[in-house]
């Protein structure tokens, strides 16, 4: 008889967002007449037109489709050279940043590198996550058997929870056990928090030691205002020993939709065999990509590179200025209306401590029924997130400003 | 320390495509004259333009994307229901075929899908693959850690090899021994056979009895000619019980580098828990899906659907009649140089037995070093096919007529 992956019924309930939308679309039945008035501002997703540059790149590589000269099959699996070429340069070299081209792995989407990077990790391995965290790392982790079974918080057995509170500013503290990955997204999701560079030295110098991985999720880095945060983790002397680095062009260019990412593995990385050897991880995931993926969509990675163009970067920093002005109402609505306000500064996300008394759920819940406003609640990225709500900046002006006398009249 | 997954290391050599490339470069660049006269029928891989059809809705839908009100970011994991309603109705239901939209999970492509599937298997399974084999299924086991070490044929303990020979028409007989999990591919890579009814209908009565689920690869469905050749495992009565099917959008509208296609899981599909109760595999497979996938791209997946309009189905049977003249030319020059011919006939690949006194690889390097034409070497795809090469169909009719005239100078 074909066995099932038992572990995948110690996941809880469902995955958050199919959640928020089951809830949404009571509401909406319920209320057709408030259907009407309701904004969205749970799922990071963007709202914006695809930048023209992308447009037009897009356009051109249909039309090269239809031509049997100029036709593309089966592309490299690891991705155009155009592609790996535009981002080594501009994402890194350009920045004084040692990352070549074939550590680039081009794929269709952050979502699915953060989980299927598991594949190349053994069993064995005590892995870390930031508490409140993305959920993907959590449930591809407990899919993996990775985990034992979760308590009545939520919280999986054999998973090393890194708290992240107002205290620490949701950077967490070193680990006093060893720990073998490390899971680290900055600027966060869901908090907005961005990590200093001294911090990620020390957590650098902390996996050097420990001969541990940082899997560092910099999805949001376009939105960072501030030079002094750092950008990639190799920024940081002695990464390219201790990191992998995941980046999308789903927030910078709009690519939900379209889906385009990539993962940095520097040929210098080391796992380790059971036996205590090191192996390069680079030719695993190199082996991994190749057998269990096609390569992205040729049409996309003509798409993605275009946003390397001067038009294209022109109109990434129209969208980020956009989006970052949205966050800054936001967080200036929360302050005026006496909620304490985290994040939305160098991160499209504004985290936000629920009013006394109102658990996350039950501030969705209020902020859906009374305010026709969709947000996440803090709970759902983890036990430490209850108390607070995330609010996306993802949204257009109007909106925006709508939310905020929304928020001033609720609270 | 980071712990890899060592399973990796039991995988032998390159993954056969990879390796290919590698020798036709070596080849190439030892012989600059002769790299110009180079044919490639090695790699399935299509050739001929995009039907017209898919480029007008995919450049509507890059320009929906340019518009804030129409433009679409985040997509259910499982697919658009324009193009799951689409492939229900006219891929099952027009054929009288019960399969619904929901049990369509729409991606970017069989090669992840077929890899990813075993996601939510457990361990225990005892495996079946047919040799030859699409290496995939056999590397993706691997990888899981489903299999022990290779010996020297490169056969993996733990595997149940079904041999595919002449003899039984490439279709393995029914095996003696119990086993949870078959993958069937037909019509199929690399051999070109089809299995008949009966052959499935064997096959569907044997999963049910051993409650076993078969892995059923229809990518190559496009290109069945005779109408007695089932289409789809869901033909045979009882097989929404015990079958998942998978299909791609690859071969017949040419997506090798657009990337799409779907898995169909039914609904009443049961695997089993370790105390051998049933549980269903459509929710792990859309837990997995939407947990470690976001997606395929809006723009494919709107190209996707107009293979399915009049123009499309029109565009897509020219290309199938393209590709399958080009099969009928090089099973009769074959045939011709006094060789023993396979396939060719409902499926786009050829499979001939090799001169007297050559193996696989020998062939290869004959072919390419003395005709400058790539072919798949037969051993690539197991122990079975050594003695067996492979010719794609997939090429200009130019270039098949030309392969055509340097087989019956070679031979």
């Amino acid at each position: 008889m074909a066995y099932i992956n038992e572990n995948f019924l110690k996941l809880k309930a469902g995955y958050l967002f199919p959640e928020i939308a089951r809830r949404v679309k009571a509401f909406t039945e319920a209320n057709p007449d408030a259907a009407a008035r309701l904004i969205r501002c749970g799922i990071g997703d963007v709202t914006e037109a695809l930048p023209e540059a992308v447009r037009y790149a897009m356009h051109d590589a249909v039309d090269e489709m239809g031509d049997r000269a100029t036709f593309k099959g089966y592309g490299p699996e690891q991705g155009y050279d155009f592609l790996r070429e535009a981002v080594a340069e501009h994402d890194f070299k350009a920045r004084g940043l040692q990352v070549e081209a074939d550590e680039i792995f081009i794929s269709d989407g952050s979502k699915c590198d953060t989980g299927n990077i598991l594949d190349i990790f053994g069993p064995g391995n005590r892995i870390a996550i930031t508490d409140p965290v993305y959920p993907v790392y959590v449930d591809t982790n407990v899919m993996a058997g990775n985990t034992g079974e979760a308590d009545d918080s939520g919280a999986y057995d054999g998973l090393v929870y890194l708290k992240c509170t107002a205290e620490n500013g949701f950077v967490p503290e070193i680990p006093s056990e060893p720990v073998d990955l490390v899971y680290l997204c900055y600027p966060n999701n869901p908090t907005g928090a961005t990590a200093t560079r001294a911090q990620l030295e020390a957590w650098v110098a902390y996996a050097r030691e420990n001969k541990a991985v940082i899997l560092y999720d910099a999805a949001y880095e376009a939105f960072i205002q501030d030079p002094a945060v750092p950008r990639s983790i190799f920024e940081i002397e002695g990464a390219r020993d201790c990191a992998i680095e995941f980046r999308s062009f789903s927030k910078n260019g709009g690519f939900t939709g379209v889906r385009c990412a990539y993962v940095v593995i520097p040929k210098t990385l080391m796992g380790r065999k059971k036996d205590g050897s090191p192996h390069p991880l680079h030719p695993l995931w190199s082996r991994r990509h190749s057998t269990k993926f096609n390569g992205a969509s040729y049409i996309v990675q003509k798409g993605a590179a275009a946003l390397y163009t001067d038009e294209g970067k022109s109109q990434v920093k129209e969208l980020v200025d956009h989006y970052m002005g949205n966050a800054a109402l936001l967080v200036q609505a929360c302050q005026d209306a006496g909620l304490s306000v985290f994040g939305g500064v160098n991160a499209p996300y504004v985290w936000v401590a629920c009013p006394a008394g109102l658990t996350s759920w039950q501030m969705f819940d209020k902020m859906l029924n009374e305010a026709n406003v969709v947000i996440t609640p803090g709970s759902g990225f983890g036990s430490a997130g209850e108390g607070y709500f995330r609010i996306s900046a993802f949204n257009s002006r109007a909106n925006v400003e709508e939310v905020c006398r929304r928020i001033a009249a609720l609270v």
